[in-house]
């Protein structure tokens, strides 16, 4: 098998930056991680909140530290940095080689999709985000490795993607129409999404928008890992 | 503009697990670093020096700390961590958007190859790999940020690649090739390179290898961010 994640990220019109932290980390027991932060409102005051967030998250993962373990640790680092007066919605996701599972953390009211044997899955249980209170609970699941395993996590933007003209984005139905022609293509998945949403915006963000798509594959004979990033200046 | 990086890396031949670490974190001001680090040996040990050190340096990239000062960080912190026993080599590629340069630390004594108006500089001046002693100091360079500047950086299995056969990898001259063919294209050189070296092992590395690639280039009119990882598991 092999492990494709691709991400595409982009900021609400007319601000220096996007609110959104996307970051990654390997796993010191195998792996990898993703964690993606929004903060609460937009531009530079976002930005501290979501890069704080993910950072203190990454840190621990990168020691070993368990996928919820981290997410508390990171709700209670931003309810004590900040007296409970700012909140950030959090996921997490890894490929934990260790028990051979993905990992899914959320603590993001906005939904989140698994494709399991070629079905879709939309989690939205309710869940609290990070750094409003103590005792925040994130919701985990843990799915065992297996070819055709995906996922596609996003921030709130993407939802909002259209609402300005009255014509919301439906990212469930635009993930079930990539299924239907393809197996996960995470790299595809993720451009396709984000264009659609800007589209829908008129090329004008009303939010920042972050999008990850993590997909199970079978693997071919390449060995080597790979990576390759792309950044606006 | 934009940044463009692309990386590529392999594990040394029936080894369970590379012995480099890469690892990528946002910088909190503003632009994105690499790290790149060879621990001592090959396989398990060899990733636990690299993985702590890499962590360190990161940890500190992440919180604003300076380039230079991260790996002296580093250093110091693999000294004191196993007593000047053990050794690593450390590269650090930045794009810093605060001095909108490119910053490159080297504490590593294999070359990095620098690109500028189509011209290419070897920076091969001796420098100490971190963790043997105190008092390491990295060769540090920055160079403005503009449209066809670019950095290949790699460990030394790259340069080890064909040994066995006494025939080994000329990484300048394909470096060469490669740029008299085409503009610098990160993800196409990363594994070019990759894949040559390879070849040049029969397909069974002799060393772990990661080649990191960066280059400045125009910018279209995509204001999105992307990310692409593959990785085998």
């Amino acid at each position: 098998m092999e492990a494709q994640i691709a991400a595409a990220k982009v900021g609400k019109y007319a601000t220096s930056e996007s609110g959104d932290t996307l970051e990654m980390v390997e796993r010191p027991c195998g792996g990898i991680s993703f964690v993606m932060v929004d903060g609460q409102r937009s531009g530079k005051s976002a930005k501290a909140i979501s890069n704080v967030v993910a950072r203190k998250a990454i840190n621990l993962l990168s020691e070993g530290v368990r996928d919820g373990a981290a997410a508390r640790a990171a709700s209670d680092y931003l309810y004590t940095y900040r007296s409970g007066k700012v909140l950030a919605t959090l996921n997490i996701l890894s490929v934990d080689l260790l028990s051979k599972t993905m990992v899914v953390v959320r603590n993001n009211p906005t939904p989140l999709i698994l494709i399991q044997d070629g079905r879709i899955e939309v989690l939205d249980d309710p869940v609290d985000p990070v750094g409003i209170r103590r005792q925040i609970q994130p919701s985990i699941k843990e799915i065992p490795l297996a070819p055709g395993l995906a996922a596609v996590v996003y921030t709130d933007g993407l939802t909002y993607a259209g609402d300005r003209r009255g014509k919301r984005m439906d990212v469930v139905g635009c993930v079930q129409d990539l299924l239907a022609e393809e197996a996960p293509n995470p790299e595809r998945w993720a451009n396709h999404l984000l264009k659609t949403a800007i589209k829908l915006d008129e090329g004008r963000p009303v939010d920042d928008i972050s999008i990850l798509v993590l997909a199970i594959l079978p693997r071919n004979n390449d060995e080597s890992r790979t990576l390759k990033v792309r950044m606006p200046l």
